[in-house]
């Protein structure tokens, strides 16, 4: 029934979290998820371990994910996407792809981000020489538990880390700095340092933006700890040396001096980019999107996980890079707000 | 009843969306608030426009405070403390300063942070010098709507805001990014040149961290519409010239050179400290602290907004240095949580 049910799309952290949430408060939620499998980025790109938890993101994103899979009054699409998007705050008629339409009194958006693609800095790399990846690709080599130069199987000796590939980059329309890259590379570093002891890993950075308590718990420990390196620099190139070797070429921004450092592992912290589907879900749910394409918010203070569509919400990264912890609590905030509309309705109803 | 009530601790952006959160999801909220009047830090210390709505703080809280204050869901005990707990998840009693109990079956803290006082970096010249300020002080002298030397009345040629003042600082104990300070300070700086036209504004950094989408609408504007000027220096000393002006003394660490730059106002960007009452309210409500002297917080993915004791959930800068905004998310998420404990009692009893 329309008054009972929340609709929820995309099952990643911020999804996942709305719809446990629903469901806590009393009502039904229905979970609407493009992809065959649940968990959203964190499963679908294998993460290794989470910031800051430390937790294994199969174990800590698959605990969420069973959780709405045990929960009766949570239903879920799989591969499923929603076509259109009728009525209004309190009685959405919402068809699915598979032929299905639900009756929903509100509606959160949890539709997250796409991973940026390194193909679009290309005198970087990636794409050209196969030891360049991305952090993503080296969260899959740390899941897989060896660290190996992909082009011939060698330990590396020097593994680097560049931050802000695809954000704070104008001259790629990414304005945005991606909030999580730095507690995530330093995170890596250790994690790589771990696997691989004899491994130097440095990462060269604009600006280390590890806020808040990731400070000391990220930025601190793999300095000290685990010997992470950190350089101030602007990278301009990523060549081959004759060797073989990658070739790491800008400037060391301290010291002013030109750098050329040979690197047998390049990583690019590649930068969250709004969903490549948000003008798609623009258009079929009419919500706007902010200048940069992401989900666009409505007032901040007493209209909080708002979009600006009454009735439909919106959480984690949807709305702007953001954090696996705070995509959850805003996929709950969401909720609280879907539930407090559905149960406005119920008590105008009677 | 207990299985109606959630107490929420603290009525400022958390605590306030919290109860406001509560009353939504249809059960009743109790405030307890240890000053006299609602909305915490953003009222108390009279915030000027609030980041990143730009809107003025006594509107933007002011209305999640009426929402609370229209609400007949909401009871609310000011100028109160709580000084027992007794009873476990889903039956606590509580015991108020003003004599009374409050049955309830979950509790929400919103119980905030405490400004870095200034005090313990003698060697910057607050405390000192009239013409050194807190960041505080200066959203409040915005607030009168005339920028001014404390000194004299001057219109100053030249104010500066130094960054990280009592963050990522271990000499004092603060190992902690502040999170917060370089939006906030990049928007003072735009507040200050729309005020007075005429002023030169500096901002002394470390590393700037307007993470995520504050990189461009705060870094870049205050630079390049209000031409701040960013410098990154490590600042030694505060002291005063002959002519009564400040001195700030540091290095450059761009150009590895040492700088003197006289300034007229010298704004110390403070960071947030655990909430001077935290030892007292761990031992009240007993729940745990994390070393810095934070509120603890539970296992991060299924129990999101829970602290180490159950039935108790937190939301806000109570577990670290936090925006309004993400305050606002969680203190929604908390209520979620909390509603969620009384929904799964009220099935259990019938």
């Amino acid at each position: 029934m329309t008054q009972d049910t929340v609709l929820v799309i995309g099952a990643g952290p911020a999804g996942l979290a709305a719809a446990a949430g629903v469901s806590a408060a009393g009502k039904m939620a229905v979970v609407v998820e493009k992809e065959e499998v649940l968990g959203g980025a964190p499963i679908l790109s294998g993460y290794a371990k989470l910031v800051p938890s430390g937790e294994w993101a199969k174990d800590a994103i698959g605990r969420m994910v069973k959780r709405i899979e045990d929960d009766t009054a949570v239903t879920i699409h799989k591969s499923t996407k929603v076509t259109k998007v009728e009525g209004m705050a309190g009685d959405f008629t919402v068809t699915l792809s598979n032929g299905e339409t639900v009756k929903t009194g509100a509606i959160v958006m949890g539709t997250g981000f796409t991973h940026f693609d390194s193909i679009n800095k290309p005198e970087l790399g990636f794409g050209t020489y196969e030891d360049v990846l991305t952090t993503t690709q080296m969260e899959q080599m740390i899941t897989a538990g060896e660290i190996r130069c992909p082009s011939d199987g060698r330990v590396p000796e020097r593994v680097c880390i560049l931050l802000c590939v695809g954000s704070r980059d104008r001259q790629i329309g990414r304005e945005w700095c991606s909030k999580i890259c730095c507690t995530v590379s330093t995170n890596l570093a250790m994690e790589i340092k771990e696997l691989s002891p004899e491994t130097e890993v440095f990462i060269y950075y604009m600006d280390i933006r590890t806020f808040g308590l990731y400070e000391d718990k990220f930025y601190w420990k793999s300095q000290e700890e685990y010997k992470t390196k950190f350089v101030k620099a602007r990278i301009a190139e990523v060549t081959q040396a004759s060797d073989g070797r990658l070739l790491v070429k800008g400037e060391d921004t301290l010291v002013k001096r030109p750098i050329v450092i040979p690197m047998d592992i390049v990583v690019h912290a590649i930068g969250m980019d709004p969903s490549d589907e948000n003008p798609e879900i623009s258009r079929v749910f009419g919500i706007g999107l902010e200048k940069h394409g992401f989900i666009d918010k409505a007032e901040h203070y007493t209209n909080t996980s708002g979009t600006t569509r009454p009735g439909i919400y919106v959480a984690g990264a949807a709305t702007g890079p953001e954090t696996i912890d705070d995509s959850i609590s805003q996929g709950q905030s969401a909720a609280l707000r879907a539930v407090g509309d559905l149960n406005a309705l119920a008590k105008k109803a009677s």
